[in-house]
């Protein structure tokens, strides 16, 4: 899943270049002023090219069952040649999650979360062939390898694996160790991570850990910023669905229309639940005790976001966006609260019989809404789930099907935490603009480290910069010719770095 | 469009085997007794077969703009060769109506309609090619031709021309005129044809007409019954679009659906306007004023209705239907009365945003309901529209768009007028049981012939068989190993007499 809604994300820190700069980065020699590190990347360069030009060539997707056992095999290779000492999968009742481990006798521990999935895609759609992992140039950045998975996520955790290839090369221990899970479900919204990662000894291994990191590559190519998002909503997907197998009223297939006047439709019933689910606006959540758990966004969090508001453009983010006004008519900074405040019942999708052109006269016997919801700190998945079935079945709508897609609850992280300190010291070190965001609207499974049992910060942390996450042409930035955005050296470094102030911030 | 729930009112004709029988038969030694006919039908059977075997492989698709200058010509040439005496094409804004006249010197004259266009066809789902019009055996019926049009309405139209040619081979006159206009989008719902018959040379000869038929061939395969409708349902056809481009809230396009925070939802304000049509239970339609126009049914149309409901088998009509109970559990024949008697509004379709497999995290920028209302008598096509549309204005949905398909009004027509008893009177001497049904739930154009400038009866005659309209492998039977059903030669004969009746009953 990870459906950070990449794009506005970036138009919004461009647009709040300078904002907030870190103050807390200690001056270490090591890491990014390390000459010895340095060439060795530049000299292993070619070789971390082709490791993710191979990385591509290998499609894992989960949704479609395809090359799962040969992804996470090479997974485990991928570890084991970056150094890492003990690399095995851990089996869960869906596809394996890779567990590895490499002590570097250092007094700290660091986690990464890594996925060897990736989303489906189709190949007519591309201008490069999806799996070839061609170089092409792109006005403005530079030469990008395109390929599926290029920024999500092979592209960045091919980078952090050349860091460690470098530390290797360069003779140097690194300063930290570290602990890597790798799931193959994160695109079908990791129903089985939380299984592994309940594992005895994947669990400790991870509570040894100062955090975790997702490695990310999202500078923005206007002014190199990052944004730290320092939380993210929860989501949960799921169908509603009406039938007339499961109701005992209605046609059990779809049948000819004219039946409407005797026979009971499925897809009115939906309408009628749906209806309930929100405001008549569409823009509340109405759904019984659904916000009781909701917890109001902090005076600090409030503060955070007035200053993304004052530094980015609400013209640039409605133009991308294709929305001419806010609900209600608010303000910019009003629609920036509500993005982070407020838990959604949002429709994904509606399907039900005749969904061709024209039209075709039938009463289906069948009616799906796909709908998304976003939880807010302390929602969680569980209890929103059965306040759903709850609210249905005191409506009378005991038979409308609630088939789960996926999903977990919000996730925080304290901006005090090591885990964030480390990150703006090494964006300071390398003149990366950033800004702090109380919480991403959009979601990813950091609750798997931020929830019980883990209890660790987790976000996402790297220089460099790609795009197209789940769309065609997808790519990742491998030499820079933007002087502002890293290519794939500088970002390795970047990691490099990090590792060594994740070891120095106490 | 022609959209009869045809197996289900078979499965209700063959249960009332023998139920009514008509009692207006005049002997005439013509028609069905004429052994030079019979002889002439015998001897032109295999160019009867291979004229509709040639049309079949000629399908004209107004929904595509398939052959239809070639199906228009084909058409003319048909009619030429059966003996009118003027044919010609009649325009109109979308294809052509095909118009001709066979004056025979009669005092009276008959109407026919024709369609020279065909429903879409998927080649793959067939088990013969679709437009090779293959004879293949079938149980229980006999040799059968397999291809798009062959019962809809090709093959009945063939049978009819066959009768045509066997009475000029015979050297017979034929005993009544005849002026045909055959349409090309009558699978559009004929959103045209009513153009054509107001044009005035057109709705003068229209006028001359006792009644119009629509030849056709439904036969149950159990007993060879047929069931006489008086009227049918009309019907509309229409999308109700709610998109933010027309909204001026909500996305243009699909957009991440954690915006929904901050975005209004097109497919929640189609929601919002869909439960507002119907009651509750979605089997009312609650459109403002909408049951205004509704005429109550007569005495006689409850009677025939209640005659229905005793000969006919609630169990097998639930089973076709996949069915295992009626709204608010209602009997068998308070079933049948809502049948006849209510209006609908239907969705036949629902669309929006992501309609594949899973989940896919968007807020859609358009959603889209199919629906289709069925019209009873008064109710029109105009008003009903017009009530539709001031219902969503006054609730606000000023926004939300009425795309309409097509559609007619309902139509009637009196079991006492000459072309139902005519029709009697052949079904008798064919010892084929008829049964009187007042109104179709399914509808046909037919009040372009009923409903003004032309008002005359109109209905449809045929013996004969075929099935699989709409769908694939569908077929027509050419020669009958069925006792109780007639094969094409027979078929023919049918119109022959049918056309003697018209011509004695005054």
């Amino acid at each position: 899943m990870a459906d950070y809604d990449r794009r506005t994300i970036l138009a919004g820190s461009a647009a709040m270049a300078g904002l907030a700069t870190a103050t807390t980065a200690p001056a270490i020699a090591a890491g990014r002023d390390d000459k010895a590190v340095r060439d060795a990347i530049a000299k292993n360069h070619d070789a971390a090219v082709q490791r993710l030009k191979d990385w591509i060539a290998l499609p894992s997707i989960a949704a479609e069952g395809r090359n799962m056992p040969e992804g996470a095999a090479h997974m485990e290779g991928l570890l084991r040649e970056a150094g890492f000492q003990t690399v095995k999968q851990v089996p869960t009742s869906g596809y394996p999650v890779v567990f590895g481990t490499l002590d570097a006798g250092a007094k700290k521990t660091m986690g990464i979360y890594f996925m060897y999935d990736v989303k489906q895609y189709d190949p007519a759609e591309w201008t490069s062939p999806p799996l070839e992992g061609k170089i092409v140039d792109r006005a403005g950045l530079g030469k990008v390898m395109m390929g599926r998975g290029a920024v999500n996520q092979k592209g960045p955790q091919a980078t952090f694996l050349a860091a460690l290839h470098a530390m290797k090369a360069a003779g140097r221990k690194l300063p930290v160790n570290l602990v890597l899970v790798a799931e193959g479900e994160e695109e079908i919204a990791s129903p089985h991570f939380p299984e592994a990662v309940a594992q005895p000894d994947v669990l400790a291994a991870l509570r040894k850990c100062v955090g975790v990191i997702i490695p990310t590559g999202w500078q923005s190519p206007s002014d190199g910023g990052v944004a730290i998002n320092l939380g993210a909503k929860g989501a949960l997907e799921l169908e509603l669905v009406v039938s007339g197998e499961k109701w005992g009223k209605g046609p059990k297939g779809d049948i000819h229309s004219s039946q409407k006047a005797r026979v009971d439709s499925p897809a009115w019933r939906l309408v009628a639940a749906l209806q309930t689910l929100v405001t008549p606006d569409g823009n509340m959540p109405a759904i019984d005790g659904y916000m009781d758990k909701v917890r109001p966004l902090t005076p600090r969090q409030l503060a955070l976001i007035a200053e993304n508001a004052r530094a980015s453009s609400e013209e640039e983010t409605k133009r991308l966006l294709g929305v001419s006004q806010w609900i209600d008519g608010m303000t910019w900074e009003e629609s920036l609260v509500r993005l982070a405040a407020v838990p959604t019942v949002n429709i994904e999708g509606l399907v039900s019989g005749y969904t061709g052109p024209g039209g075709k006269t039938i009463l289906p016997g069948r009616a799906v809404a796909k709908l998304d919801l976003r939880l807010v700190p302390d929602m969680t998945k569980e209890d929103s789930l059965a306040k759903l079935r709850a609210h249905l079945d005191r409506r009378g709508f005991n038979d409308v099907e609630i088939v789960v897609g996926g999903g977990y609850g919000p996730t925080e992280t304290d901006e005090n935490s090591a885990l964030i300190r480390a990150q703006r010291a090494t964006y300071t070190r390398f003149d990366v603009p950033t800004t702090l965001y109380p919480r991403l609207a959009g979601s990813w499974p950091g609750v798997v480290f931020t929830g019980a049992p883990v209890s660790l910060p987790a976000g996402q942390f790297g220089l460099g910069h790609g795009s197209g996450a789940h769309a065609p042409d997808e790519y990742f930035l491998i030499e820079s010719s933007n002087p502002k955005v890293a290519g794939m050296d500088e970002a390795a470094l970047g990691f490099v770095d990090f590792l060594y102030q994740i070891a120095a911030i106490g």
